[in-house]
């Protein structure tokens, strides 16, 4: 019964389908790694056939990149507190936890004005003031205006590494802990700021995420699409056997505002 | 208010998500074509680093694949018929066709019995008179059982070519034309039967659906945990640009039957 009212609700547009994945590109920038790192492999996208000799009926390409490309998945073994977590990996994570809601919060004015834009605890105090008690088991999307960067300006690198906004340590640690929220999603290439290494602990979304088994989502775009509150995000990551994450594609399920 | 009540039965398990996604490894079977044609890569799973001295933190892979492998999304593009179809690349398709009912036809029983075993129109007309009209803008997923076989009993190639069970002509002109489906599903590695190639016309699944911009699913499991109607199901490609397919985790949406 409630899935033939999604359904109904679907086809005549009281609930609409927003694509919140940026397209996979052979130059969409990927996360640089200091030289000591070994790198992730670069997006390939290669013919194989286009109604050719090679494949006269059939048009179809090989791909390559590495799991964390892309709009993408990170799953609780990516990092090393998640690594002894029970289905940390994308083949075994929970298929109930790949349809949740979202909630988000909107962040682009102070990070058009700095880069290095922090959301804190008390920002996500103040947005629950205004909107409610942030839900156990929802995600968390941080909206920067960063998805409408292309290029250089979109990774921000500079000699002492990336300048993009992000969450501050204690956000994280009151939004895993004190709110148990699913995940945490950027519009940027990570869940963390640029300059989270430097953070206590180091890169604290990755760390307090997938330590608690929490996942992160990164490279977002649309967020401007969604409500403060109400949407339902579809984030379902490849299957890879063993998998720390994944390219994706993000939909939100959106109550029509008309 | 639909959402909020879609989230409520979730969380209360009177919806259910059921996963339809093979794991993705390096010895999952791929479609085999004749010699004269280019094949598609083979998956590989490489290890980039796992908290060690090439990434002390952090385990992540690169990935490697054609778009046509494991559980996968045949996009119009896909086939000589759909080559100028508006949107027919995964990364232009329509969001709103990413979510959409599913009806299950079980073709169990005679797939066990004959490895060829075709889907006619007629047995379609018969599942209609037990369930009703299949509603136009649905997935159709035959149930062959097919996804528990492991190997070289899943491919079950001979010298012929692959011996494996698929919808016939007549079967597919009219669920495209008459009954307007979004796509059609299955559990083996290609929407035709592993002879298709010598239908009229050949390969009837591939030809009418992509030709009316219609898709195709397959490598599909856990069929069996669908009832024959009522699902939802979640199926969206990666954004690839300009790709004719991905892998993909497909999902459905399940009323607990208990
Ligand atoms: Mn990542
Ligand atoms: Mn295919």
């Amino acid at each position: 019964m409630i899935l033939e009212t999604l359904t109904s609700a679907l086809a005549t547009g009281a609930v609409r389908v927003v694509d919140l994945t940026q397209t996979l590109t052979e130059d969409f920038p990927t996360i640089v790694l200091p030289p000591e790192f070994a790198p992730s492999a670069p997006v390939r996208i290669e013919r194989i056939s286009r109604y050719d000799a090679a494949g006269p009926a059939w048009y179809w390409n090989n791909l390559s990149f590495g799991e964390h490309t892309g709009t993408h998945f990170d799953a609780p073994a990516h990092w090393f507190t998640g690594r002894d977590m029970p289905r940390g990996t994308v083949d075994t994570l929970p298929p109930e936890h790949m349809i949740a809601p979202a909630v988000v919060i909107d962040c682009s004015a102070e990070s058009a004005a700095d880069d290095d834009h922090l959301l804190t605890r008390a920002a996500l105090e103040v947005w629950e003031t205004a909107h409610g008690r942030i839900p156990a088991g929802a995600w968390v999307l941080m909206r920067t205006g960063w998805s409408l960067r292309k290029g250089a300006a979109y990774a921000n690198l500079r000699a002492d590494g990336a300048h993009t906004p992000g969450p501050d340590a204690e956000a994280m640690r009151w939004l895993v802990q004190d709110r148990g929220i699913l995940g945490f999603g950027t519009e940027t290439i990570g869940t963390d700021a640029g300059q989270g290494g430097d953070f206590q602990p180091p890169y604290p979304a990755h760390h307090y995420l997938h330590g608690a088994g929490r996942y992160g989502l990164q490279c977002l775009t649309n967020l401007h699409l969604l409500p403060a509150k109400g949407a339902v995000l579809f984030a379902a990551p490849l299957k890879v056997h063993e998998g720390s994450g994944s390219p994706l594609r993000v939909l939100a399920l959106v109550p029509d505002a008309s």
